[in-house]
């Protein structure tokens, strides 16, 4: 397989999730500014029109893309799909909420230098009921759904790590903070930041040589 | 089974969808305003604290709320989720460009009264290149994904209904403009749209005479 991923992105779940499972995979860093694989310079817009990460190969030469598509693949893949069809839903449930309330609603606006000061501040009044929900339902809870760390808490680390570049405040909500500190810690996250944080700050670097040339 | 919807919502996506896998279920009205149901006046915060609609009960009494999970509860239901993990991950992954892409970046704040004339045209701005990838995807294609109508058009002709409430213009897409109007003519879409359309305009007289008291 092959993971094209963006340095701390929400890529990164994909990365957690394929450590978790024991996958291996070649991956390629995709520049977000220019679109292009690094360090080859390859047109990632050939791999995915939107130019958005992840995109995953698959073995079978199959290009998925969307990380909710990507992350229930890798959970089939390994049999790690819950049994019964209730739980399914239940992890569906929360990889939606996720995707959508949390990920695209509250945080896409922070890291698209298309947005201005108004659509991020759209974007932050919508951020205390998304995490009470969470808070709500991670109090008392390791992980968000089922009984193990799944791909909604792959995904769900990664969202939270970013809360650190941006104005929205994990402080006021206990359990999510205690969930996000706690899953720091674990292995495949931890590898994924230590490998990834790097290629961020050199992705910033890059940029401000380019805004600034 | 018990569907909790809006009219003209993302919850005609499960109505249509219903409607194709012959599934029974009782329609229990949410007003977006008030977040009550109609005509009870039951608090549906308590079924989805996140008071967006759909939530279906099932038989076994599960809450499920989030379209994705809805959708895909149900075509696992019915048996209508593909059989190879290559097709059910191109089926997600259309599913999840709609829900992230098309409803939440594009559409939502259209339909959001906490959102100002910045944030909806922030959101204008993400149009065109969605669109363009839908343009591209149904030229020649009766279908989103698959070779018979899905759970994925279903959500795809409930959201495209929407173009007409918003400055979201179509007419520059012609492959996806066809798709709209040809399944606009499906038994079950045009269905669904007779019944909820009354609801529809009901509900925006009941606000307008809400801001005008």
């Amino acid at each position: 397989m092959k993971l094209y991923f963006g340095p701390l992105a929400c890529s990164m779940a994909t990365r957690i999730a394929l450590h978790e499972l024991n996958l291996e995979a070649d991956y390629v860093e995709v520049c977000p500014s220019t679109k292009s694989t690094l360090p080859a310079g390859d047109d990632y817009l050939k791999v995915n029109p939107m130019g958005l990460v992840p995109a995953l190969v698959t073995d079978e030469g199959q290009v998925i893309t969307e990380n909710l598509a990507v992350l229930e693949y890798l959970a089939e893949l390994s049999g790690r799909m819950p049994e019964a069809r209730s739980a399914r839903a239940e992890l569906r449930q929360w990889l939606a909420f996720l995707s959508t309330e949390l990920h695209k609603a509250v945080f896409t606006p922070f890291f698209d230098r298309s947005a201005d000061d108004h659509a991020r501040a759209y974007a932050l009044k919508k951020a205390p009921q998304r995490l009470s929900v969470l808070e709500a339902r991670l109090t008392g809870r390791e992980v968000l759904v089922g009984a193990e760390f799944s791909v909604a808490d792959a995904f769900l680390v990664t969202i939270l790590n970013w809360a650190q570049a941006t104005p929205v405040d994990l402080q006021p909500y206990p359990g999510l903070n205690a969930y996000a500190e706690r899953h720091r810690r674990r292995p495949s996250v931890a590898a994924a930041i230590t490998h990834e944080l790097p290629l961020y700050i050199a992705e910033k670097k890059r940029e401000r040589a380019r805004v600034s040339a």
